[in-house]
């Protein structure tokens, strides 16, 4: 048994599963991944042009200020007032990262102290567990609340979670891997919570733009409820960036202070290739957005209708992101249902243990990455195993 | 006073010194800036051409696996091989990161609990320490001894240091900020001290291609003394790709396993177009790192006589690097010196308190950044204000 901190952190399940997916292809067998939680869609081309063109630039090749390059600072914040209505969002509360992951961590870094506790909803999003447990501080995990087969937020819960050792609370909203949306009244009580008590609400936005409709994607920064909000967003689905590794942490001024530190130590700066390559990409996110949630909203109809064929799930349908969460009705756990899954149909999906034991006896399948065409396919083959 | 654990993390320096740089930049003046310890040479032209030819493939879009991609890890393995004489090295034992600071931070944090303590040298890197700090470890310095001019390791004063809760043991070499280059002797008996001991010896090797002759690099993972070794590397400086943040984590392979779990939580994977990058520009890195230590070799003789003209330092002569630590004779402290000095020069160079006590009353001067007429512009401004 290894001896450090990593003890308690399991193996990262997307690598264990993408790993037998190999072997299995290797072997000459047809993959239909749904687990990663990625989109399917290359970049804008004008961002690919923006790197050919910047590789050409000395700059370009050396490092960026910590908190990114002041142009990227700049439109980054404009997207974050136009698009997300953060109306004081400015390059001061700003900095970008290596991807979401990395703004996550220096927002838990920044706002915590070893031996503090951080509230999180289950099923949870297993990187945020790890990178509190990196910090040194304990996860809480509270349940997401049900109110038919869509998820909610019990604030008598969150409340009955809080301790005197409580720094903060983690909210995905689109959520992964739930796909729950947080509408404005439950924010403006949570942001009330977390002012009652002193806490940060660390607000992971990756899916933003990935809303469906009717749902609209509410930041809690944008309420002008609660000022210790930091957001954590990410390029990689919004602008099928993931390669590159870009996103951003907003927050309060003093705050992205602090973590300019942890970033520092860290990773340096984001790197700067993904910084030209976001700049150019942000003038399209509008149609490039528009576009994916089109084709994710055919993937997801699709998804749902071939996984209740089956009758093998009860389904959570997803009010944004790129995967749904499915309930497994024979009550089997989620590992060797995945396992036997992906060897008898060459399906990759996620168990739902991955995200903790709320995930149990779930599955997620990501239908992100994949045309309507192996959604159909994956569908006929669950429903010959049946 | 910020409440969490950043608050006994000062601020990047390097970012304090360039951004009054950049004010006066802005206000016309004509700044030298020997502050940032980068190299001034584009990658080799064969990586950007991979990534160019690169950016047309769907997959460079996506995550790679979290250790990085297969054929990268094995070319970078053969490098450890062929250029660094540690002849296990194979994927199995390596992990690619967003650049050396985040090896560093996998390193730590997979090797430590909180509440351990880890060794490092003083004058330090403060990246490490601010490292070791956010693992909630405490950073133990034990100061570098001299030979003369020359910077050396007195094992009898780390063997007093070690106490139950020491984990490792930091060795930079070539050293920054000293320039100090480790010999197979002291690494030897460094391995069989962590030996007796059971610390892990994490060695930076950010600068190895970048030793100067007559001296060569010898990696403690090469030597067959110590398991416990992690390698700690970095493509910044040897092939100039440091705004791509690229580098690596070598160990062993148990190691690598939990690393791993610490890299998907910090950033997931590497980006994926400086993969591509390094794996082409592996190829040349003969013949660029030659040309680097031939360049960097004129600009440190430059360095070194026009700060020995001035009559204001004692040079500590670099075995390595881009960089020299230079003693300020008046004894004035470091910080107000580099400020007066960066507002009558326009010199930026880097005031040794950020290098810890044993840092202060020295001053870090960059050669790497700046072509051998620039470095004699930066003398004679200095002789003009002695």
């Amino acid at each position: 048994m290894w001896p450090g901190r990593t003890r308690h952190i399991t193996r990262p399940p997307i690598a264990l599963v993408n790993r037998l997916a190999r072997r299995l292809e290797s072997e000459g067998r047809d993959i239909i991944n749904l687990g990663q939680a990625i989109l399917g869609l290359p970049p804008p081309s004008s961002a690919l042009e923006a790197v050919r063109r910047g590789i050409a630039q000395p700059g370009t090749h050396a490092y960026s200020p910590d908190p990114g390059l002041d142009a990227v600072l700049a439109r980054t914040a404009t997207f974050l007032r136009t698009h997300k209505h953060i109306t004081g969002a400015s390059p001061r509360n700003l900095m970008l990262t290596c991807g979401a992951s990395q703004a996550f961590a220096n927002a838990v870094f920044t706002t915590t102290n070893p031996g503090d506790e951080v509230i999180v909803f289950g099923p949870y999003y297993f990187d945020h567990v790890f990178a509190i447990q990196l910090a040194a501080c304990t996860p809480v995990e509270v349940p997401f609340a049900k109110e038919g087969s869509r998820f909610a937020i019990d604030l008598d819960l969150v409340e009955r979670a809080v301790t005197a050792q409580t720094k903060g609370i983690v909210l995905v909203s689109p959520g992964n891997p739930t796909g729950f949306l947080a509408d404005t009244g439950t924010l403006e009580r949570l942001c009330q919570l977390c002012r009652r008590h002193e806490l940060w609400l660390l607000s992971d936005e990756t899916y933003d733009l990935l809303t469906f409709p009717p749902g609209t994607h509410v930041s809690p920064a944008s309420l002008d409820v609660l000022e210790r909000v930091c957001v954590v967003g990410s390029f990689s689905k919004t602008l099928g960036l993931a390669g590159w590794r870009i996103g951003y942490l907003h927050g309060p001024a003093d705050m992205i202070e602090e973590a300019i530190k942890v970033q520092d130590a860290l990773v340096v700066c984001a790197p700067v290739p993904a910084q030209l390559a976001l700049l150019a990409a942000l003038e399209t996110i509008d149609t490039f957005s528009s576009r994916a949630r089109s084709e994710l909203l055919r993937r997801r109809d699709t998804m749902t209708r071939v996984l209740e064929a089956s009758g093998l799930f009860d389904i959570h349908p997803p009010e944004g992101g790129t995967f749904l969460l499915a309930r497994i009705r024979s009550a089997e756990p989620s590992l060797p249902f995945c396992t036997r899954l992906l060897e008898a149909t060459g399906i990759v999906a996620v168990p739902g243990a991955a995200f903790g034991r709320h995930g149990e006896g779930h599955v997620r399948f990501s239908f992100g990455n994949q045309p309507v065409e192996r959604i159909l396919e994956a569908g006929e083959r669950i429903a010959a195993v049946r």
